[in-house]
C-alpha cells in the first residue's frame, strides 16, 4: 500500500498580493508529498542540485515519505519565479532555470518498483514513459502534463502515447481543451477516454474539479475561501489528497473515486492558504476530516422530498 | 400561493455557433414565468408594443401565467440582438431598442398586490421601488440588477436602498464584485448581508451558482452539457426556478432554499438547450425531477465512510 511520485522538486520565488516568498520548497512532488502522505506512504523521485536545502524535506520524512529517490547531484537546483495578478487568477512566469532538472532521468530504486499505485508528475512524457518501464505492475497510474507538451508535435505523440498506458489524466481545464482540440469539456473527456484513461480528472481552480468517468460525471466545488494567499502547487495538493486516498483506501469504486476527488479538493484548498508547503507541514487529519464534512454540506441536499407539478 | 415577476418582455435576435433566431420571445419576464409555471401560478407585469406577437404567450396562459399584468402600448416592443463568441462565454450585444420599454411604470393590478413571493427582475430600481410601494405584505422577496444601474451613481444610490427592501439577491459573480467593490465572493456576500438581503445567489454561468446565507454556504454546479445551444435567458430561468420552487414548497427553511438552488440550476440548464425559452414550452415535470436527480448524483458523496490517518 504504498505511493510512487515523480516530479520537480524546486525552489519557488513567489510574489502575490499578499507578500513575498522567496527560495520556498516548491515543485510537483513536494506539493504533492506533502498532501499524500496524511494519507499513506509515500516513494517520492526527484532531483535537486548541491544547493537544495534537503533538511527542509525533513518533515516528510518523519511523515513517512521516502526520499530514497530524491538525487542529489552537483549543480543549480530547479527555480521557478513567478508573480500572480491582484485577483489571483492569472500568473507570470519571471524565471523559470531548469538546472539539475534539465538533465533529470528518473532512476526508480529497487523498492520503489513494486508500487501499486504511481504518479506522473509534469515532467517530459519521454521520461513519464520511462518511469513506467521500470515499475513493475502498478494497479493505477495517473499522470499529469501542460501545455508545453501538449502544443509541441513531437512531445505531444509521446504523450498521447503515454495516455494509453495510464489509468488516470489530471488536468487544468485549458490543457484538457487544448489536447483534445474540443472547447466543450465532455466531449473533451471522451476524446481522452477513447485513448486509454478511464478516468479524466479536470481542475478548474477557485471553479472546482471535475471528474469524468465513463460511467458518471463527479464534480466537487471550489471551497470558498475569504483569503487565497498563494494559488501555487493547489493542483498537486490535490493530486496528492486524491491520491493519497485512494491508497489509503485501497479501492477503485465509484464511492472510492468521489471521496478522493473530495479530499483532493480538501487539500487543494489547504495549500493556498499559505505560502509553499507551509500550510500543509502542519496539517491535521481533524482539520481534513472537518474540510471535508464542509464539503459534504457545500452541495449535499435531498433531492427527494419534493416533485413538481406536471405542467399542464 | 402565488408569484409576481416583474420584468422586460421583449423579442430578441441571437446568433449562435449553432445558428440564428430572429424576433423570438426574449426579456427576463418570459424566461422566469416559463420557468416558474412549472411549480406554481405566476402573475406577469411587464409592458409590449403593438408589434408584440401576443398570442406567442398563450402557451404561459395555459401553464397558469396570468397575463393581465402584461399592458400592450402604442409603438415598438423591446428588442435586443446579440452575437455570441465560438465558446459562448462572451456575447456582444449588437443593438438594444427599448421601445415602449423606455417609459415602463409598472403598473401591479389589484389581485397581484397580495402576491406573498415576488420577483423584481433587472429594470431600474427606482421602478423596482416602485413595485415594492404596490405590493402590501410579500413574505420573500428576490431582486435581480445589471452593471448599467451599478456603475451609474445615481441609480447605485436608488439601489443600494433596495437592498434594504428585499430578502434576496440575485446576480451573476462580476455583478456582485462590480456592486461591492470586493473581489471575493464570500466577503462581497457579507457586504451585501449587511445591506439587507439575508439571501445573496450569485450565478457564474458554466460554473454554477453559489448561495450565501447568513448561516451557511450552498452551491450547485453547471450541468454538464455537450452542446449549449443559447445562454440567453439563462440567469432568468434560473431565477424561476429558484423562486418556482419555493413558491411551491412554501418554506423557507434550509433544505427548501437548497432545493430551489438545484432547481434553478436544473432550470437554467434546460433553457439553454435551444433558442428563446424553446425548451421550457415542452419541458415535463418527469424530465426536472430527472435533472435534479442528476445534479445530485454530480455532487453527493459518503462522507463518513474513511477518516485519514492522523499525521505523525
Amino acid at each position: 500500500m504504498s505511493l510512487l511520485v515523480v516530479g520537480s522538486v524546486a525552489l519557488d520565488s513567489v510574489e502575490t498580493p499578499f507578500g513575498v516568498a522567496q527560495d520556498v520548497l516548491g515543485g510537483s512532488a513536494n506539493f504533492f508529498a506533502a498532501a499524500a502522505s496524511l494519507f499513506c506512504n509515500v516513494q517520492m523521485v526527484g532531483v535537486v542540485g548541491s544547493d537544495y536545502p534537503l533538511a527542509d524535506l525533513d518533515f516528510l520524512a518523519q511523515r513517512g515519505v521516502d526520499l530514497a529517490g530524491v538525487e542529489q547531484v552537483e549543480g543549480e537546483s530547479f527555480r521557478w519565479t513567478g508573480v500572480y495578478s491582484f485577483d489571483l487568477n492569472s500568473r507570470e512566469t519571471k524565471e523559470t532555470r531548469l538546472g539539475v532538472f534539465a538533465d533529470f532521468k528518473p532512476r526508480i530504486p529497487e523498492p520503489f518498483r513494486d508500487a501499486e499505485w504511481v504518479f506522473l508528475g509534469n515532467i517530459h512524457p519521454d521520461l513519464q514513459h520511462d518511469v513506467l518501464d521500470q515499475v513493475r505492475n502498478p494497479r493505477f497510474v495517473a499522470m499529469d502534463t501542460m501545455n508545453f507538451w501538449i502544443n509541441n508535435p513531437e512531445t505531444r505523440e509521446s504523450l498521447v502515447r503515454l495516455l494509453g498506458r495510464v489509468d488516470a489524466l489530471m488536468v487544468n481545464d485549458t490543457e484538457a481543451r487544448e489536447l483534445t482540440g474540443d472547447h466543450n469539456l465532455l466531449r473533451a473527456a471522451r476524446w481522452i477516454h477513447e485513448r486509454g484513461p478511464s478516468l479524466v480528472v479536470v481542475k478548474k481552480g477557485e471553479h472546482g474539479a471535475i471528474m469524468y468517468c465513463r460511467d458518471f460525471i463527479f464534480f466537487a466545488p471550489g471551497y470558498p475561501l475569504e483569503e487565497v494567499f498563494d494559488p501555487t502547487g493547489a493542483g498537486d495538493a490535490f493530486a496528492g489528497g486524491f491520491m493519497g486516498y485512494l491508497t489509503r483506501s485501497g479501492g477503485l469504486s465509484g464511492d472510492d473515486l468521489r471521496r478522493a476527488m473530495v479530499h483532493g479538493s480538501a487539500l487543494g484548498s489547504f495549500a493556498v492558504e499559505k505560502f509553499s508547503i507551509d500550510r500543509l507541514r502542519d496539517l491535521t487529519s481533524g482539520e481534513v476530516s472537518e474540510r471535508v464534512r464542509a464539503f459534504r454540506d457545500l452541495t449535499a441536499f435531498d433531492h427527494l422530498a419534493y416533485v413538481p407539478v406536471p405542467a399542464t
